[in-house]
């Protein structure tokens, strides 16, 4: 028997992390909820995982077409003892304070809330320990841990002066069709994006400047980065270092792995669960220095990325265990990531 | 021990057959054949396939960037009981000649061939006995896949006066970038298109007209139907032949499935390997009638929805069984496609 | 010194609407009314279209950055003979009750609307005396105008029995970006779906029944179409037929004009204002015959193909002529159309 | 009478270079070379540009199916002044060995050449003394043209340490289906991407780096760039300094140019040709300082913005006057383009 978990929104993020919930020997789902009908509900009752309706129309509209719901949220969360929250922003930062709160819930919230929903922004190879029995804790977005998980292993390395980045993002999830744009690029009007601060809510002491702009495709991110470091490094050098991180991943064109439909395709050959990409993918022929500048292009899978980061902070709360690489190995294990132990 | 069988040309479809044959009781994997270095290649080798070289380039290419690959495909062949050519066209037909009658192989071609490549072209539910014991067998493409399930379907229930179809045609697959169109729909200058003759290789009493263009999407077909019936069908006569038809299902708008894309979200969901929607997908709220006219729009899955064939197909080939619905069931259940025996 | 006409609605269609309005030397813009700031507008100024404000709100927005606006809506309406209303669905209709019966004036309305706002659905060739001296009139969407204008042809000189068409739409218009899909086909749970009732709106006598579904493109829908025809007709007769009709443009692939991207091409090759193609066009390979049935594929530019048709409907309404022939004349040699007459 | 101009390939830039030369009053189009049959030539011919072949079997296509064509190219060159090469590369530098050097030719090739193919890599703003009376003249392609024009005025009002930029390129061009990709984004694994090295065949004193990636779009380049400055300046100073660069646009999100897609709408609207954006355009809001670093976006239309340059080269090759501002101003008069004088 293992620690208790709610799942508040079961869409992309949600049903991704349940599952990886339920692969957990230290954890079990108490139950999924959810607000409209939808074929994911079918597949969350074949995988036994309790359904509970986040309000009371939802409720009666469950049981109006015959799903098999447990209750509402309130009940859930009585037999509970810790929430992720993956409903789209800003319904954590309501819930904290109209459920989470008055019942005294330890929550983790998603990226799209703000810094100031939680505690710690929480990245698992950056700050696992600052998330260590707290209460509220956000796993940072998609991009942001994105950046935070190659940017940190470099800054622990060789020093990071400072950071630019160009954030190349995808329009919609792939199973979306009402977002565009179908074709256009579509500029980020501010200057950095939030990207580049976001990234600072973990690892305050990396100087990063983003921007960012839209472009018609749905399967991926990818960022193109430029770092000038404190030490000198030379191309192995970084690669040897991304090949060490966890939750980062070389890919080779040379292997045919040209472009971010590869990475997909290439992520479902491998067998993974949907598909999915959880690790950040750099081109090894995309590492290269000019001066002290080194650049480099990831990919980020923006359905999947973060998924270990919340499994992860739920061992950091719940206290399950207070060294961050004993959770990470076991998280990873469990979904089949990379072996960087 | 089972059937060996090779597979040449490791590419969408050959990779996904491999697999499908690799998960049956009666079959195994003699070796697979490929041409190009990709990350294919190192996914074969974790799956314990036997690499070969389709020509001696490839081996030296191959052993240059240290694949662990065990020849060419002429001595895989002498080792195989039964070949399946998932090469593009029209590499097949070259390869029937140069390899595959020198070697008095039986061979299974795919459907980008002309039907003079074989002696039957073959969709399982409609023709797996006129394959018991051939030498060269077709599957044909997953467009005609697509059409000869549904409209054999209805033709064995309600017989068919005439059939009518628009076929919208993803421009290319997932995995590739080359291929456009980026934003235009192309129209096919056939008239009809090949579809529809193709159809009658497989059911040659059906009337079946086709007309067919090409739109900027990767992820599936679409098929919008129309169908003259001999007898009088009700919507619901419609969706009760259909839902108990092998390797088509009734998905519904209803339950959030809108779109070919929500069909692959739900498919990723249900935890097929690849995210594979083996089945054709037919609307509910997509099916109608107006006077003596059935209507009704299809999702075809051009990446998965031939492999159940492919692997039938070895089995009538081979004469494992001369009972369609025994193998189609023992196919069916090992990738846990619908129930419907 | 013509005919007063106000745009209400100076978007896509409005703004087409009051240029081609310009271009006539029987009327003239009395002004155009807009809601949002845009670069709209200071075209508009440019061409001198004295600019109003749809409500105080706006005019105060207006104002407040500096745009030169003469005054509300209401102002307009006293100094106008007739008001083309070019807002978005369901606006017409409400703008209708709320203006125009107010002001006593006469209107035309958008395809948007439902056919139920005016006295009658309108293509100029197939019903302008109809619309001789009426108050209210609605001109068909885009789909519905281009299907109108083959058919009506078809109809006139071969007698139609049934129609069927399948409508590949476009997910949304060449300049917005926020409206998908982006990778996906998106069918219409509709059947018929509106488009084949609406075509009965202008021509009730033809048995016409139509399915739809939307694809990633921005710049054309597409129309599969197959008719059932009364009379023999050869494919020679047919383009015969369509080289005859107004506002219907054959094309040829032989040309290199092989998609709807190689139309939007040639239209702006040819120096039409904006890009647009206002004709209806068919493609000359796509035109077949198939027993009693014939075949035919026409793209559609949602833009702007039903530019002219507004026009028309003002002379019609303001009885400026009862003969069709010379408004469509007046409007397509203004416009740079096809010569048919 | 002027200058007698040839323009060898008649694809997307030839046909506006043609009609930019055609709108000048010193120069005249002698001819036009094609290869294929295409619907251009009938605009070709209705503009009376005379039409050659480019060679004797384009000759007897042509022949055979009635164009009105005047010969070869040989025959067309002993009536011109000066080619403009307009053909896919490398099929200029073969004309160049092959035609032009043995006709004595001067020749203006495009940027897809090699520098090596000319004396001098060509922008107007930036060094058109250079290409005074020079024989063989490549105007440099659009990305490099669209860096060249801002960064030089950048250059000259402040100086620039060091530039980097992403480049999010267009998949193909709107008229063309052939290409992708669909529904991904790849990375260009070059570092740096050609297009930093190839600023400074046209500006050698800039230190440039540049990535670059393409997006499944059509309409336009767009450029993520920051800059070091040598000297301090204000965001305004830096819109100050476009606002009065030639050939730099400004472009307002707040004015609802939000995109890539509403900056080609906002072109059709202007009534510009094909709905060209000669201009490269700026977004005001994109335009931000961080410490001594400038950042700004902006989108290039792969199209048309080269033409202006072409015709300029016209001048200085031809030494109908040294003074740049003078050709610029006649040109970019002509085209409609930005008052900056």
């Amino acid at each position: 028997m293992g620690a208790k978990v709610a799942i508040v929104g079961y869409g992309t993020i949600g049903k991704r992390v349940a599952d990886a919930v339920a692969l957990q020997d230290d954890m079990e789902i108490a139950g999924v909820v959810k607000t409209r009908v939808s074929f994911e509900l079918s597949v969350a009752k074949q995988k036994e995982y309790p359904i509970y309706a986040s309000d009371q129309k939802s409720l009666s509209l469950f049981r109006g077409v015959g799903i098999d719901v447990q209750g509402r949220v309130e009940e859930l969360l009585k037999r509970t003892d810790i929430v992720v929250d993956c409903t789209p922003k800003p319904i954590g930062a309501k819930n904290r304070e109209s459920l989470y709160e008055p019942y005294k819930m330890k929550a983790i919230y998603q990226g799209g809330e703000k810094a100031s929903v939680s505690e710690v922004s929480f990245v698992a190879q950056c700050n696992y320990k600052e998330a260590f029995g707290k209460n509220h804790v956000r796993v940072v977005s998609c991009n942001t841990t994105g950046m935070s998980r190659t940017l940190y292993a470099l800054h622990q390395a060789f020093g990071i002066k400072r950071a630019r980045a160009t954030l190349v993002r995808r329009g919609t999830d792939p199973g979306q069709v009402k977002r565009g744009p179908i074709n256009a690029i579509v500029p980020t009007f501010e200057l950095p994006s939030h990207h580049g601060p976001d990234v600072r809510t973990v690892i305050p002491e990396i100087e990063v400047f983003t921007t960012s702009l839209v472009v018609p495709t749905t399967i991926m991110h990818m960022h193109a980065l430029s770092v000038r470091l404190e030490k000198e490094a030379t191309t192995k050098d970084v690669l040897d270092v991304f090949a060490n991180t966890p939750r980062v991943r070389l890919v080779k064109a040379w292997d045919n792995v040209h472009s971010t439909a590869a990475i997909m395709e290439m992520s479902r050959d491998f067998g993974h669960p949907r598909g999915d990409m959880m690790e950040i993918c750099v081109w090894e022929e995309g590492v290269g220095s000019y001066h002290d500048e080194l650049f480099y292009m990831q990919a980020v899978h923006q359905e999947s990325n973060v998924v270990p980061e919340n499994v992860d902070a739920i061992r950091a709360m719940l206290e399950i265990t207070d060294d961050p690489e004993e959770s990470m190995k076991k998280t990873d294990e469990s979904l089949g990531l990379k072996r960087w132990w």
